[in-house]
């Protein structure tokens, strides 16, 4: 095949020039694409970071070399692979995998991030390869999180990352962009999670398909809690959701001079939540969007409560459970698991109180990484389990047994329910 | 079945009495018996505890109600269960038999140890379930470890700890006693791993074929020193191996008057090991007596290096490794996970920088438990993958590919050798 047939013809027409207002993602696009673009447009973009986790990277591979006759990628510094679904190898066929990923980023001078270190959305910006303004594809379909830091993320397939390590480009469509704006500050309680499920109820799963989302009002959350969000764009079929790199974010990471706000940019759709108005959401099973009040299932038994994921998995995630869990024993009923984000998020949990809290009260601390989120390790729920987790995903089982049901929740209602062994608030405890 | 058939006619012309000298093991199961037992007795005793784990405990459960037609256990004091072995589950079928047990150990009021409490032979020392002279059976193979505390510990299977779990009794026969003396202290960088892999190299792996062993010249190794050398009893093929509760276990755990070591017990054999001229050992892939000194192997690759088990997973375990690795960086070919033993042991290891200077050179850290020790989760060998564990088995495949090669040694090699990325001893890095 030839690479260079994949080149879309520009619709130079559509575009009234570079002083456009643009939105967020069709700025990062614009420069992405060397040219101004507008929604629909189809552009073939240079990325800046392209990441492979241990799932799709022994396929991306396969198909790099075996369909696409590459055997250098084309960048090796705009490459990462992170080891974090089944992580560490609970098979055999999983750890030959990994190894042969390994190998090869060995062979081909690319950064690895091996089993332990974390979750690739967590690790990628921890190391600072994420950054905003940048245009990244990842193998996972939680890629959207990097729009935390003001980046444009997305996931993709295996064929799509291959031709992209191969080449070093791809192709996208413009995505309209739908803003979010957040009015107020979170009630005592209630936090980044509670805003992130009230938008997949306001939504709903397919509401903002293949639109950009841009979360406004938010100058003063910190970068943890920009992740919550950003990480759970995607569940409202969302291709990216960006919150502006401002505040904190600014301050640590610096973005570019050219990637602003414009305000008279144009936005397909607005969404207004109030955060004086925001009590705690629950996702009930089986659907990310059916979202309710915390009130409407307090009292559910539950078997399992998971504290983790890239939505939830990191220090002030874990601190806020310890708050409620201080000096309190977990239900003898329930099994708390607790799989922080990254290695560098469990050291910050260890070196105060916080992660000794978590222990005493009854947890289960897991390797950094992804756990149990997918179910195929590190606590796989069995028939007829009830998990409350603080994940992104409540997929008729996926984190296990196909009869097991999941509730999705923020720190602060996982850290109440492990007391009560039902779903609570953290007063109800 | 009827239970009393299993009654042995006790054989009294053997005896000459209670005052006749015994071992340590003669003593315990002459009081388990109710009478004055010798080496070839068949004796039916009443065990002090019997532990189950997760691998059997499914298997026990359904024996003894469907086999046996038992209900409830004989007395649920003297039973506890720890879900160590896939701990927390990796697959539905583990994660619904853990549930199983879960529901018996609560319907029975026994005592549960869940996922991530520790390795059973570690947490029934730590709880004080497991005691100096104590008569103690497991569901797994190295309960031999409860010698570390002068009690005579042994694994059986299935039917064995279903029929003890319905009846409170099980037969034995009274095993000779083999004595091994130890003279002197260990040199530098030379610990009880070495000792223990000494006694394997030794005797051979059926060298102490359903003998008691008992070792001398100890007074003054530390519980967590005892308990890496009693784990390893069984791999000579001992029932048993008791370190006599002498120094700070008898301080710490207060013997019972009635177990004393008596200089004119009968010995069938003695083995003694001078520590003077003991240095590092390891154990050639794949058996556990295939020992040598640590130079004969020293510059093999290895691609992962395993810190963990019953017989090497405790705070001290960790804290010589860490001496080795503090300020280091392990080599980037090799993986070092870490599997403490037991939560409280992790715990100790979070409150001083033991477990830090651990992550910091690259460590993984994973659930406490068994960890990778048995292949079937959290760090499973690839094919081609050369493991250097500080476990106590290295059978072929034990730890996941067929193709995998484990060599066994103590913490300090092991820290070295994640170092070097070649089998190497402390000084060598």
């Amino acid at each position: 095949m030839s690479i260079q047939s994949l080149e879309v013809p520009s619709r130079e027409a559509a575009h009234p020039g570079w002083q456009r207002p643009m939105t967020l993602s069709e700025q990062i696009l614009s420069r992405a694409a060397g040219r101004p673009v507008a929604p629909g447009d189809m552009v073939v973009v240079a990325p800046d970071l392209v990441m492979g986790h241990d799932s799709l990277s022994p396929s991306i591979i396969r198909v790099m070399r075996d369909q696409l006759g590459v055997d250098r990628v084309f960048d090796k510094d705009k490459i990462a692979i992170v080891l974090d679904h089944v992580s560490p190898a609970s098979t055999v066929g999983t750890a030959n995998n990994q190894n042969k990923v390994r190998a090869f980023a060995r062979e081909q001078d690319i950064r690895l991030f091996d089993v332990g270190r974390g979750i690739c959305h967590q690790v990628l910006v921890e190391e600072r390869l994420a950054r905003p303004g940048m245009l990244i594809f990842g193998s996972d379909s939680h890629s959207c999180s990097y729009g935390a830091v003001g980046a444009f993320g997305s996931g993709m397939g295996t064929t799509d990352i291959a031709l992209i390590w191969a080449t070093g480009k791809t192709w996208v469509k413009v995505p309209p962009t739908l803003r979010v704006q957040v009015r107020g500050r979170f009630r005592p309680g209630v936090s980044a999670k509670d805003l992130a499920l009230r938008v997949c109820r306001d939504l709903t799963i397919a509401g903002a398909t293949y639109a950009a989302i841009e979360y406004h009002g938010l100058d003063w959350l910190p970068l943890e809690g920009r992740q919550t969000l950003a990480s759970m764009a995607v569940e409202v079929g969302a291709k990216a959701g960006i919150v502006p790199p401002t505040g904190v974010v600014a301050e640590q990471l610096l973005p570019p001079a050219w990637l602003q706000v414009q305000e008279d940019a144009v936005y397909e759709q607005e969404l207004v939540i109030d955060l004086a108005e925001l009590e705690p959401q629950v996702a009930r099973p089986n659907q990310v969007d059916d979202v309710c009040d915390l009130s409407e299932v307090a009292g559910t038994d539950v078997s399992v409560v998971f504290l983790g994921t890239c939505t939830n998995g990191r220090y002030e995630d874990m601190r806020a459970a310890a708050r409620i869990l201080s000096g309190r024993r977990i239900h003898p009923n329930v099994r708390l698991m607790i799989t922080p984000a990254s290695n560098l998020e469990m050291q910050r949990a260890m070196r105060d109180d916080t992660l000794s809290i978590l222990i005493d009260a009854g947890a289960t601390l897991t390797t950094p990484g992804c756990g149990m989120c997918m179910g195929r390790h590190q606590g796989t729920l069995g028939d007829g389990d009830v998990c409350l987790s603080t994940g992104n995903r409540n997929f008729r089982g996926r984190m296990g047994a196909p009869s097991s049901r999941i509730y999705l929740a923020s720190p602060e209602v996982a850290a109440a329910t492990a007391i009560s062994g039902r779903i609570a608030g953290p007063e109800e405890v």
